[in-house]
């Protein structure tokens, strides 16, 4: 039987979602936990990888059990939160199809990223927002924002990886680039139909070196419309960035939902 | 030359505000900070203490330069942190009167309580609200709160330390016991002219209480009323607790000022 988690994590303590040697991953400790259940090893699926230091609102993965084995939703998330530290939460377990897939059936994932704009990044915002303390151009920022919309090739903004071969691969089409402030904290949300390795990252990175006044909004739209053979190298940290949730398709898709994804700038964390 | 610092921390690394040997404590590392600074050793002193594990927005301490030493507000607020953890940052630095002190001067102070009232803890609140998952009456809990505010002797509200000598010593006055809710995420906060030793943990454990429908409202009526001879010994965890500010009489005022605290359950942190 195949069960579906949806999985909070602070990304601060872990070296990312992806299971390693030396461990202490997400991966790695979500499987202790299941294998300490059942009594034997299991592989978690994940929905994609979070880098070291990334947070999730809502990861998702999956996992196969015996059948017969009789544990119901409730006692899954009782029994996974004693395993696990207080830094990973099961939010949510659920029953699966048996072909439910986190990674092939994922249509679509929304994430956010949190800047904060004051002289000083308050203690409890470290390592959960970039602090960005001097320019940050607002209208500027819109503007670059606004031009990631739509299907693009984003070759210029993903980082080398074995599985990104080819331009076709680089095509994704972004549902929502989205702005909300709130005094100090600025949150963009990225929703959209996948997202390329590190490409959350980079169009952060570009997009607030354009509101810093220190690139032009041409240049961040060369990369986007004649990608070939530019790349853009501004990373925004890992610290800043949630997985806030992965869409299957079903009812409450985020990109047909905007409730979902309003109040960004409340709701995290 | 006296200056007068409001301090922000993140309660979760430290021993508590007050220096003790062992260190780690945020006034350790305050002497420290501002000691490397002038090249000599300083006292810091605060407006009180906090436990370990309470957080600070707002705490206020003052210390002494000698005369001639040339550093603005701007320069020391750079410094400062540059020598401070990044779970302490220095928010204000602004010179002060050449009597003025942290403590003594304090007329009043402004606490905030933060639960969380859901089946799962997210990862990102752990060490920063009280997990209440269960039964959280919102009616009975505004109830107890309205019986707190104005002048009450509280000494059933106050853990023993040395410098409770008396019942005179034990009268307070609450300016204002609210709560803000917002989805999973009770705010409690807690304004007066002073608190005793842990006295905002106290009335917050022994509110939570009678929310739980564990003791009953005329429990902690009759505690408020007729404290002598009686003790509550329910006391919310360290882990929810923030020093939201400390008021010196002067312009601006949190008991005068009601938008100072609202907007409670969005302002933290």
């Amino acid at each position: 039987m195949r069960w579906k988690l949806t999985i909070a994590y602070d990304g601060a303590p872990f070296r990312g979602w992806q299971s390693q040697s030396g461990g202490n991953t997400v991966q790695d400790l979500l499987e202790a936990a299941v294998g300490r259940i059942l009594g034997a090893a299991v592989t978690v699926h994940g929905s994609g990888r979070t880098d070291a230091g990334v947070h999730a609102l809502g990861q998702v993965a999956h996992f196969d059990v015996p059948d017969g084995w009789r544990m119901d939703a409730a006692a899954w998330l009782r029994a996974l939160q004693v395993h696990l530290p207080p830094q990973i939460r099961v939010m949510r377990a659920e029953a699966a199809e048996p072909r439910f897939h986190a990674r092939f059936d994922a249509v679509g994932k929304t994430y956010r990223y949190r800047l904060w704009h004051g002289a000083v990044l308050p203690p409890h915002e470290w390592q959960r927002a970039w602090h960005v303390p001097h320019v940050l151009d607002e209208v500027r920022l819109r503007e670059v924002l606004s031009l990631c919309a739509g299907r693009h090739d984003f070759a210029a903004f993903a980082a080398f990886r074995g599985d990104v071969r080819s331009d076709a691969d680089t095509v994704r089409t972004i549902h929502r680039a989205g702005l909300e402030r709130k005094g100090e904290k600025w949150v963009l949300t990225w929703s959209g139909d996948g997202f390329l390795y590190r490409m959350v990252r980079l169009l952060t990175g570009a997009a607030v070196r354009v509101a810093q006044g220190r690139a032009e909004v041409a240049w961040f739209r060369g990369l986007l419309d004649e990608p070939a053979g530019r790349k853009n190298h501004h990373q925004a940290p890992a610290d800043g960035l949630y997985l806030v949730s992965v869409d299957y398709g079903t009812a409450g898709d985020v990109h047909t939902c905007p409730e979902r994804v309003a109040g960004a700038a409340d709701g995290i964390p």
